[in-house]
């Protein structure tokens, strides 16, 4: 990995522990939390310490290898191939664990399935495999980051062509925070920015958890990259009176006709764009389009505690007795999509059919 | 007025001072606040103790006469005429004072310039002068109660005809507290209710100041309305959930051609409204429209101060280095507007010429 002091990165593997950033007390404190049990690697996904579909990812396939090196061989048996079929039954359990944190990203299934498949796939000792996970997880790790980097090139393919630094809106937190390193969505902006084309980011804060205040402020302003914040509200306005030029989010699961689900709220910045003839992008890996859901009424939506609509920084912002509702995500249908920016091309949604079979 | 215990009256005339909630400290605490200087309703005015169009016109109109009853007569010239051009400069000054504290709210100028009229036009002494304003002031405020309670009977006529009960989405706070009482938008809300038409109001939180949280949420649990919270950002989701029928927001100024302004983020409701067929109505008193202006772009749009956003309830919630910006009004043109709710009718924007000579 680049050893540059500003390039943020939320999960890493040292020591034989998974240190993590804890997003949930960005932007006021940078500290790093030690995970070293997969219980904990699932509580911190669960809570947030660790957020975005990609970086869920890498961390839940880093939870499966630390659930192995906690499948004890002596407990097992002595015959070998018994052992190993014990083995996988925990592991197995692991992973259902791991798999009841967050329903929404795709990547966390996605990366769960691939350590089982290796762990399945292998066919040494029970040591050879709890070492090809830790080389299997490291390999999503590096992937990922690759992959954001390769976005970020594909996104300068389709950065409007304007006479001006553009100035891109983006919702949320898609960004080196989100992954393994980069951004998907921030991707797209870094890239811009490293080519002198961006003027200026404006993130929504996005309520409930304000990642997009928190988070890709934060991350903004650790690279210089100007940025202004806005309520999530003023995302039309700003729209309307001409501030924005291009809107870049990223996305948690991508159906197969293309529609995305990605942070709630990103819907409304999606009407938002089309009103206005803004163009609308999703940020993603390939490995967020989940080609077994036709369309996005398919994909689950997680609802989350009141407690993150009534309570601010523990204090409470909401009349006692109102009901809530609490979807953390919304899906925004293909036709307000322009194109997916992925690591294979930015892929208008209706050709999404044709990758299918890859 | 009405004694019904339940009724909510922002701001009350008595003992020689004018009684406003406290609107920043609900719902936390219900808790009154006496004004009995100009200037310290100047500055209510500007820190929101007092806050919603029609309010602010209320609370204007008594500034008016607080602010005739300071000019000392002693201080006056002995000759009548002279004294009065005198008293009249004075309460200029009062005018001029009370209209720099907040921009776009329509009310505001109309109360004052309602009250200056009643000042040159009684031709009485200055304490004759100060005695009709008194009144004037008790008519303005009188008047906005019977107009906001005419205002959610014409509400009834265009409720959407379901046959189930009517889900309604909000924006912000025009409630009782908003006005003499009773609301308009709100208005609209509580007539539906009080008709048996209304099953559930959605209250857009309404970042940054959450007057839908703090305020329209108080207001329906004080009356027990239904009323289920969520951001802003969820609104153009429950559409697409099939979870709103109807959207009806209030107006701090509505131009000649029928843009109307209010809180920030209502634009972007109306779109998502357009966009998923949902009737989108704004209710308001008739003063609320400004035949001056052609169109919505000519609205001055207040810039509050940046704290609002990335401040909570004092705890912070951006990251330190980012930009803000900070509108706290937008324009939704005509076109999105099914119709203007008023005490005269519902009026479609584009009919809004034919008043225009009355």
């Amino acid at each position: 990995m680049n050893s540059n002091s500003n390039q943020i990165y939320p999960v890493i593997w040292q020591n034989d522990r998974v240190s993590l950033i804890d997003q949930t007390r960005l932007p006021e404190e940078y500290s790093r939390v030690l995970i070293s049990r997969s219980g904990d690697m699932a509580e911190a996904i669960k809570t947030m310490i660790v957020r975005g579909a990609p970086a869920i990812g890498v961390a839940a396939a880093y939870g499966m290898y630390l659930g192995a090196t906690e499948i004890d061989i002596k407990d097992l048996s002595d015959d070998i191939a018994t052992q190993r079929i014990q083995f996988l039954k925990h592991l197995e359990g692991v992973a259902d664990l791991l798999r009841q944190t967050r329903p929404t990203a795709v990547n966390l299934f996605w990366a769960i399935a691939i350590m089982l498949r290796t762990a399945y796939e292998e066919t040494g000792t029970v040591e050879e495999i709890k070492h090809t996970l830790l080389q299997t997880a490291q390999n999503i790790q590096a992937q990922d980051l690759a992959t954001c980097q390769a976005i970020g090139d594909t996104g300068l393919e389709v950065l409007p062509h304007t006479p001006e630094k553009l100035r891109i809106l983006t919702h949320c937190n898609a960004g080196a925070l989100a992954t393994a390193g980069y951004g998907t969505a921030l991707g797209v902006i870094r890239s811009a920015w490293r080519e002198n084309r961006l003027e200026r980011v404006y993130a929504d804060e996005t309520r409930p958890r304000l990642q997009g205040a928190k988070l890709t402020a934060w991350e903004c302003v650790q690279e210089k990259i100007p940025v202004t914040v806005i309520t999530d509200n003023m995302a039309a306005h700003c729209m309307q009176q001409n501030m924005i030029d291009m809107v870049v989010v990223g996305a948690d699961r991508i159906a197969a006709n293309g529609d995305a689900a990605n942070k709630i709220g990103t819907y409304s910045v999606a009407i938002a764009a089309k009103a206005h003839d803004i163009p609308f992008y999703v940020a993603a890996p390939f490995s967020t389009i989940d080609f077994d859901l036709a369309n996005g009424s398919l994909i689950p939506i997680e609802q989350r505690d009141a407690t993150e609509i009534f309570q601010i920084n523990n204090s409470s912002v909401c009349a006692k007795g109102a009901d809530f509702y609490t979807p953390a995500f919304d899906v925004t249908p293909a036709e307000l999509i322009t194109a997916i920016i992925t690591e294979k091309g930015a892929i208008k949604p209706r050709d999404l059919i044709n990758y299918q079979m890859q």
